[in-house]
């Protein structure tokens, strides 16, 4: 498939691409959202891993696809088993109800192209 | 349209294959609830069919096209008449208001393949 | 307790209360919503006790609790038992997820109060 | 009613104390958001008035019964006339459906105190 | 790309195309609905180009696509500037979070094709 | 103010005391979920103390005061710390926004009261 993007770069490119846009835009509102953004993963008393998969549920129950890829992907990098993805999966389908099931199905797919 | 899939024969095929890899995952509250999310829609005091109608309803209001489209799938199966279905949407577009709109025009173009 | 309103009656003199604040501001577009609302749930293809658990499970995820009141009123009119209701219940939770379960407390009280 | 504070002041005494607690708090994060809040609604390109108004409807659909307060104070501020914001509340109740009217209920009685 | 329909024709295509779908149904709730719709977004006392405003920021924190991508076409129309825009975005992504930026990069990848 | 239920005892009070009415109800869906969600929080490769705490920001970002009560509660249990527990509210209300904020208000008070 040397044609076509695998998914995780597609995404990141995306997101990369539209970040500049809205952050040359000079909303000084937006600019400060996007910094406290980072600093709020940042290792504090909970450390990054745990902060991750704080936001990785957020997003979850709040059901956006775009988030929980981003956020899966963070929890890859700070070392996440796959058996653990499944604890907090588990906890935002008890908590969010079936509603959150199709995201499930779509963060599973990504997980496993994140350890492809 | 040989060698294209039928939106509904898509559906069904990545829900099942990413089901599967759920539910392969071994977590025990994931996979109860699977299993609780089937007893629910079961013959009871309400029938299957007017169980359907409720979960079609509710995943509107809660504007997830994938459960939209499972509950569709079932409520036709139950043979549920597009005049039913109609108040059905009618009933979540006024509780919901018209950011149920374009889950409607998807749901009836899925309702539509259904028919087909 | 004579002097005290029960929760039912003191819903109901509160939403006629305001309703009729908001239909005499003279805003079409309430007016005409408010209008819509009533005829949602008029016998159709779908009798009007079918329409009420449909609005009533629709309340429930959305987790707005006076909507799940009125609603519960209604269906109480249309002589929904209590096995009926809680089939609803149990849709509304499994779709929605546990963070139903503080409003279903409530619902049930009120359900109580409706039959006391 | 000399021994009752008004609804007004209540809630602006509640949100106060509490603020000064969060903020006292030292997290860094949440104080950032807080100043952020307060930039946000600031003269722009549009003006304080119609940011609060949007700040207003996104509450409403939002169904946050203190940010429609918060926000409806400061429309009242903003001179904003009572046919004005029932235009708001009409937009707020299409797009947000017949679940935003209990929300709508509460917003008229506050702005009565409001302007009371 | 000729051969390829620009974001924004395929997007009023399928909208037209399935609206008509929908009306054509008969179900008189529907229709009214839609017919309130127009009415609510009307020159009142306040203008068009305000209640789009207000109609996007509602879209946007409620997280609907396809509301956003209508909300912006009105807008545009109604000669809203790239700042005005992006101080709307402040506002929607202060009140709704993080879990706004997603619909964020769609909302102004559309409106560069609606400016292109 | 010994003629008073403090706010925790009168939370669980009623938060039991509907709980036995649900389950008194042999409502075997809602009977089965109330088990799977007391699992969900026990010893896995996530400890309990981190399950709680993603239980609390998911209650957080959905907004159900009861919901955080509840995790607030199990957290305290699991000897979270007040600083770690405004790492979670920072999380929280950057994911979910400012309408966040009355619930964390809401929320700091009660963990006053559980460590008062």
């Amino acid at each position: 498939m040397e044609n076509k993007q695998n998914p995780i770069e597609e995404f990141n490119a995306y997101r990369a691409k539209m970040n500049e846009k809205i952050l040359s835009s000079d909303n000084l509102v937006l600019k400060r959202l996007f910094n406290l953004d980072t600093q709020t993963y940042s290792e504090g008393v909970l450390s990054t891993k745990t902060k991750e998969m704080l936001g990785l549920v957020a997003s979850l129950v709040l059901r956006c696809d775009d988030c929980v890829k981003y956020h899966l992907e963070k929890c890859y990098q700070q070392n996440t088993s796959t058996e653990e993805l499944f604890e907090i999966l588990a906890v935002a389908n008890i908590v969010g109800g079936t509603i959150v099931i199709p995201h499930t199905r779509r963060a599973v797919e990504f997980w496993e192209a994140l350890n492809g």
